[in-house]
This record gives structure tokens, sequence and C-alpha cells, in this order.
């Protein structure tokens, strides 16, 4: 595991931004392990992740902020900063699909990820034994239209309580609403079975069996108060023809779909996504 | 070039189809090249397309329908049947966008296809030298609101002087009407600059720009009444990231445009299609 | 679950093949659900495999073979007779990389297949604790030079012990020889690490990483006793950039990998493969 | 057209590099547009590519080297600069393939590139009409085991009479010596119709097939003195099945190279490669 620092920085485009943040690396003896800018210029916005060894840095990291401040003011820089040694806590949401969660589980447990997964949250017990297979607490909250709000906030809390960072929506079958999606902006990853924006909404596959598509894929994207309209993180397709009943591209569509989320999530984890509007800027 | 019989065929899925038809050709000494057949079990249909050489096939080949028809009756087949000898006529409609143009004369040049292009009509005269390169000859048909009627009867008259087969809208910006639909059925080729049912309508990639995705597309379909909703027979995509702006979104579009217009028209030239509703059955 | 027959036909191509099964099956009220051919013209050889409906087929599934023998003799056809409610058995190899393994074992477990995994095998205990969480027998089978012949020996009589019908190599780092292909022929599925024929042979990301190709893939095939040189069943691959160190290959590749590997196997359990000289026919 | 100059750099990785550049550009009042940069942690290898509006630069862009050059030596930097306003003369080399050709042809007349095709070579005359289409100068050097040497020389003349930029091999089907390389190091682009590593060499669809591989594809590369083997620009894929014959993945193949050598020149004629050792970084 590296000990590298990670800042994420937007603002207004301007001259020397990047001289002046890398200056400030440099002034301090930071290695610069990895920049990625993006200028968007139709906006006028400009983005930066830039990735350094905390190895000889002269600042410590608790100080890290309030030493750059002055640089980020003068730029009017939104900006995080992120440490690769903290390991993030993603909590994962699930239904009835077991396809994502196995692959999420397994990704973890074999540490491909920067990441643990200390619970898993469904509305429905389906998925229990495949969460016990993998050690891991599995908390069932049931949604009906009556007690939606009520169990929302029991999840918030438990949210809360397990300091989640990060919430994966692994095919969870309800709708979130801006209590869990507030506190937890751009931090709610979904995986829609769709390639969005076709086939927005419920049964995407019929829908794009019917349409005929020679294509179908698969979307993840953060969750905002818009169903199916949040920023898109990820999407990625595979052929199919006329020969697959809807049954067969739902069945294909699963495969596109867990590699399409893991993608997302291992993005997020990264700390290689920037949000602004409905865009993304996902740095490789 | 072969000497083949091309038999397409639909009708309700029933027993002993491929039975009777096989054996009809059996019986008069063909060779079967080719056999792909497909059934829609949902929709309890049955498509084949059968190709055998002519090379001693007993049945002189403007008999070859009437001698089949017995069998079509009894399992009330619809069917059409093709030679691959018969070179066909493709007639392409420009605007003023060349890449489509320029790659389907370079493929009607190169030998690519069993068809040739006598004509080439548009609504501007921006692409005429590109027509003349080609030598082939180009006609305007300026279009607006109080012509567009007359202007598309002297089209339709047009495609009937020159014998066309097939109509290919290369990125011809003009909402075509049933006056040119009617007598092509199926006949007519159109491609959409987005992966649809996304991105319908104009201005497809600064939509997909707008909405950020991470992969556009290209979909060639045949024309129907309904814009942009017509049975869809090709598709393909090509992956982007926040770093394309709409302008590079179309330059990468044009490629997948051109090639995905390509391939519809050879599996049509090939007669590898069979639409039913509003889908098809493309065999390769 | 189905309960259907599978007939996989191979034999010289020659007139009235189709015509002559399909009868055979029509006769005696079979309904073909499925039927796909392929005739390999250079080689002058056909393949052909049918499935149909045992419902209301009035031959009993023990008389099948005998009944069609006459058939396929007079075409010198090598066919397999299957049902698809007969669940295939299969070992699982591996040695230390889980993603192949989890992606497997998840894959069972939800049903996805018909296939259950009555053991696993391995040269080294690493991913023992994997086998346990899905309840799975895990043995293993430590190889020197030494003890090869002895072990494979041991491995093969725990595969006849548990009736196996198809091993899967998932990352087992060990070259398995002809003790072991000899009785298992085109039904040990191996999974390598690249888009063979590029890079056969060790550490291939690597290898791919320092040739600097921008994309790299994977392939699954048959084993054979040379090694790498089966005749491969599936193969995809993934686009990447000067911006991918060998370890970031190493990565991208693996879900490459997991996805390709499935496929195949999905593709046996199906009985869609047809092997033939150090090709394959894989109907989809 | 922009009017932009280009820094590419090569050099050792070291603390600083991006701050002194950038510094450099800002102290000159140079507006950025466009910076990537990569580091190869391996071979301890630093590479940008810096893009500036010449807009209110306020160094004329004769004095540009002379005025950076200390920043270089600092870093013993390898750099190259370039003017987006300067139009580069590419020429064409061929023998009896047209496809590639075409398209090459048809993107210089519709203005997709920042370059002119001023003459087409060939060994043989089969494509003299296509250049003839598009009004090219033509030029046919036959070559023989005797000649070789002479024709090349010729050929040489005549690239530097034109004040040729840059080669293209489309499908060029003689070895090119260094007669020719030397003087147009990295500035000779190949396509190779396979995915190189695999199928190098002749008749590379013919070998494809025999292997029975489910995916062809193409390559575009540096030519270098090593036949096949020279830094890989671009690759692309296109998957294939049992079903093509050889002659028909000669046919998909060929929308492959197409796409993927037109790629790769417009990469260089946006001046976005860089090559070390036989590896290339190409920003996007």
């Amino acid at each position: 595991m590296k000990d590298n620092a990670i800042l994420l920085i937007s603002c207004p485009d301007q001259r020397g931004i990047v001289a002046a943040v890398t200056a400030f690396i440099r002034e301090h003896s930071g290695n610069i392990e990895d920049l990625e800018q993006h200028v968007d210029a139709e906006a006028g916005a400009f983005f930066m992740r830039l990735e350094w060894s905390m190895e000889g840095f002269r600042i410590p990291r608790e100080e890290i902020g309030s030493r750059f401040e002055p640089v980020a003011r003068s730029f009017q820089m939104k900006w995080d900063l992120h440490f690769s040694s903290r390991q993030q806590r993603v909590a994962i949401f699930v239904t009835r699909e077991p396809h994502c969660l196995f692959d999420l589980l397994a990704r973890a447990e074999s540490g491909e990820w920067n990441g643990q997964i200390p619970l898993i949250i469904s509305n429905r017990t389906d998925l229990q034994s495949a969460a016990e297979r993998f050690g891991i607490p599995f908390y069932v909250f049931p949604i009906t239209t009556e007690n939606k709000q009520e169990q929302e906030r029991a999840e918030l809390a438990l949210l809360e309580e397990f300091r989640i960072d990060l919430v994966v929506l692994a095919r969870y079958m309800q709708i979130v609403t801006s209590r869990l999606i507030e506190p937890y902006r751009n931090r709610i990853i979904n995986i829609h079975h769709s390639f969005l924006p076709a086939f927005a909404g419920a049964r995407p596959y019929h829908a794009a069996y019917e349409r005929g598509v020679k294509i179908i894929g698969a979307t993840s994207h953060y969750v905002t108060e818009t169903l199916d309209e949040g920023p898109i993180i990820e999407q990625d397709v595979v052929r199919v023809s006329h020969r697959e009943s809807a049954e067969k591209l739902i069945r294909h569509g699963k495969d596109v779909e867990k590699i399409v989320l893991a993608r997302a999530v291992a993005a997020h984890l990264e700390h290689r996504i920037l949000v602004y509007g409905h865009r993304t800027v996902v740095f490789r």
C-alpha cells in the first residue's frame, strides 16, 4: 500500500493553475506520481487530480489543507484531499439479484480494492445467504409506502454508525430518496441495467428486446433525486442479435452490469472522479 | 461471382418446415451452401434464409417460384427469392456530410459489394464534387415546406426511371415521407448518428455530450413513417471520455456511422435481412 | 428447466443432411426449438446442432441413439446426444488467483448454469478459504517434478470418483499432461491470460506491456498436449493505453479472463461447441 | 484553425518538471489549452504534451525554442515544438488494396485533418485511377530485387522534393529498408492487418482463420528495420466466429484496418505521439 496524497481540484479555468499547484508540491519536496488535468473550454472550467508521495513530503498530513488554502483561494478552487493509506468503508444495498453482490464481495475479499465492506443492506432476505458466505452483517429493511421514511432513517443511522464512506446500490430495486442522497451526495453509486439514457426505468432488457436493438449495455452513475439521471461514471455494452430472447439479454447483461459497477466503484475508491453539473470527469 | 439462389422465408412456427424446404431443394439437386433459421418462440414465428447453388439445380430460375408455391402455401409462408447474379441498383441521398458518401462510393468502386450506384440525390449542392470524383450523376432537389410534395414526386420518378432497388440515406437531413417510404418499404436504409433509442432527433452528439455518456454510437435502420423508430439493422459504438468535446464526439462518431451504414447496406444487398414488426432478423 | 434433446453432428458435407435429420425428428413428432448448421466449404465439412423438445417426442430417450443410427450411418456422421435435464458435474482446478474461481462459484450458486461444482482441486492451499465460503470440498495436490505423475493419477481417480463431466482450469498454474487430457479430451477448458496466439507462455501481461500493445485480451480453449494451442472457444479484449503499468494490465485483464472463461464454460454446458481439427464451431 | 503551439517533452523523471514548464508558459502570458503528462515509473521516464494558444503569447514563434532551451537543459529534456497552423504534407504508399487509400483521401478532402496529400507512390499501377479520382499525382516505382536500392533512392528524392513530413504505408506490400526509414525515423506509419504480435508476416487473415481465433484485429505502428515490430500506435479488433471464411475475415478486417490507420495518422498529425524504446505514448 502506497502512502500517497491525492488532491482533487476544480475551479474556473485561468492562467497559472498548474504552475501554482505543482510549485506548492515541489516547494515542500513532494514527488508527483500522477497528474491529470482537464479543461472544459466551453464551460470555462478546470479540473485536476494530483497524486504525490508522502514520503519525504515536508508538511504533515493534518496541515496540508491549511497550508494549501491560500493557493486554493487565489484560484477560487473547490478541492478535496485524500490519502491512499486510508481504507474506505463501503455499504452495499441489494434486493434479489446476486451477480453484482457476489462480484463486489469477491473483489473486496481478493484485495483488489482499497476498501472494506462492513455491512450489506437489503429490503428482502433473498441474498442473506450470500452475505453469510462472506461473513458480512446483513440488515433487512422491508420497504412499504407507509414505512419508507422511517426505514430510510434507520438505514441512514446504520450508515453513520458504521462510518460508511460510499454506498453502492448493487441492483437495489427501491428508489432512494433525498433523505439518503443529501448526506451522501456523490457518494451513492447505482448500476442501471441499460445503456442510459436509452431504456431508463423498469424492465430495460424487455424494452431493449422489444425495440430490437443490436447492442445492450449498463450504466453506473451517482444517484440524484431524478431517477436514472445522475452523473454517469462508466458504461459498457455487449453485442446481441435477433437470436437473443429477452431472457438471454438479461443473462448477457448481467456480466456487463457487474463489470461496469466494479469499475465505477474502483474509480471512486481511488479518488479519480470529479462531478460537475450532471457530468463526471473520470481520470484513468 | 457465384450463381446462387437465396430464399427468405417467414411463417408461423410449426413442425416440419425445415424438412419440407430442404427436401424441395434436394429433390431438384440443389446443393445448400448456407442455411440459417430463427424461431421467435414468444411470437411463434419462424424465419429462414436458404442459399443454394444454381449449378446443377434442375428448375430454371423463372419457374422456381411457381414450383415452390405449394410448399410455401402449406406453411402459410411469406417468401422472397433472389439471385446473387443480379446486381442491385442503389441510390444514395445526401446533404452536407461527405464521410458516409465517400465510404459507400469507395466500396462500390472497389467491388466490395454486389451493387452499383447509378445516381446520387441531394437537397443541396455541397457534395456535388464528391459525386463527380466518382463520375456518378448528382441530382439536386432543394426542399422547402412548399415544394416538398412535388420534389418527392420528382425524386420518386427518378428512382423508378433508374430502376432503383435500394435507397440509402447517407446523412440526408430531410425527413422522408410516406410518398417515398410506401413504394420503398423496407428498402430505404438510414444512418442515425446515435445509439438509438438514445438521442433520437436532432443534434444527438450535442445531447450525448450534455448527458455525459461514456460511449457514443450509431444506428442504421429501415425508414418508417415514425422518425428514428424504424427496424434497427445494425449498431455500433465507440468509447469516449470527459476529454471529448461535442466536436470531438462528432469526429469519432463519423467513423462509427460509416461502418454501421456500410454493414447494413451489405446485409441488405446480400439478402440477409428479414423484417417483422419493428424488429429485424439479420443472418450473418 | 426445459426437457430438451440436443444433437451435435459433424460429417462430410453432402446433399440432403438437413432434410434427413429434420425428417427424422418430425416423423416422431419432435418440435425443433433450435437448429444451427455450419458448412466449412473449404474443408468440405458439415456441422449441426439441433435442439428439440422431448415433450410429445415418440421415442424414449434411451432408444433415440439406436433409432437415429441408420440416418447417421448413411451420412458418415459423428454425433453426440445430450439431454438438457441432466445436470453436468464440473471440477475446478486453481492455484493462487481467486477471480475466476469466485466468478464460477457465484454463477453456479446463482443458478446461472445447468451445472454443479462438486469439488475444487489445487496444487496449493491459497484458495482453500474461498472454497470453504461456498462449502465445496477442496483437494490439494502439491506438484513437484518427482511426484507429478503420481499426483495426476490421484487427481484422475478423484475426477472419476466424483463422475466429473468437465474440468475447468481457472488460472491453474501447472501444465496438465496427457494422463488427464486423454480421458478428458475436449472436456478440459483453460483460460489463458492473453489474446492467443499473442503472448503464449508465462507472464503474458508483462510481455504485452513490453510490446506496448493498445489492447489486451484473454482466451479460453480446450486443453491439448501442446501448451496454449488447443482449440479456441472464446476470446475478448479490453483497450489499454500507455498509462497502464504491467500491474494495471493484470488488474484490467482479470475482468476479461473471468468473463471469457465463464462464457466458454456456459457454451460447453449447453452443448454448443463442436471441435474439429484445432478449431471450434460455437453455436450461439 | 487554431493558432496553437504544441510542445512534446521527454526526460528523466524528476521533481519540478511540470512546475518549471508551466511557469515558463505562464511568464510569457501563454494560456494552456491542454496538458497531458505521463510518468513511466519503472523506466523513470517523464513525458508531456503541452498545447497553448499563441494568441497573446509574448515570445515570437521563431524564438520560443531558444528561450525554452535553458529550461529544457536543466531537466535533460528531449523536446519538439510544433505549430497547429502549419499544415503537414503526407505521402501515401500503396500497392493493390484500395480501402485504406480511399479512406485517407476522403478524410483529407473532407478537411478532417490538418494535412494534405501531395503525392501517392506505388509499386504497381492498380490504384492509379483511385488517385486520379482525387486529382493527386501518382508515381509508380516497380520494385525487383535488383532495382530496390535504386528505386528507394528515387522515392526518397521525391519525398524530399515534395517536402513530405509523414509517410503512410496504406497496405504497401513491399518491405521498406533503412534507406527510407532512417531519414523518416518515427515518421513512417504502417498498417498491419493483424492484431500484433499475433500473426506477424504474410497472410495474417489466413493464419487467423487456421488458428480459429474469435477476434481479428489490425495494428498501426511506426516502421522500424525489424518487420512488424515497430512501436504500436493504435490497434482495434472485430469479433468473428466459425461462420467467417478466411475471405470474410479479410472483408471484415478491411474496415478495422482503415479506421486504425486513420486514427494513427490523425494522432501523428496532431502531435500526440511520443516514441520511447519500442513503445508509444499516445495522448488523446
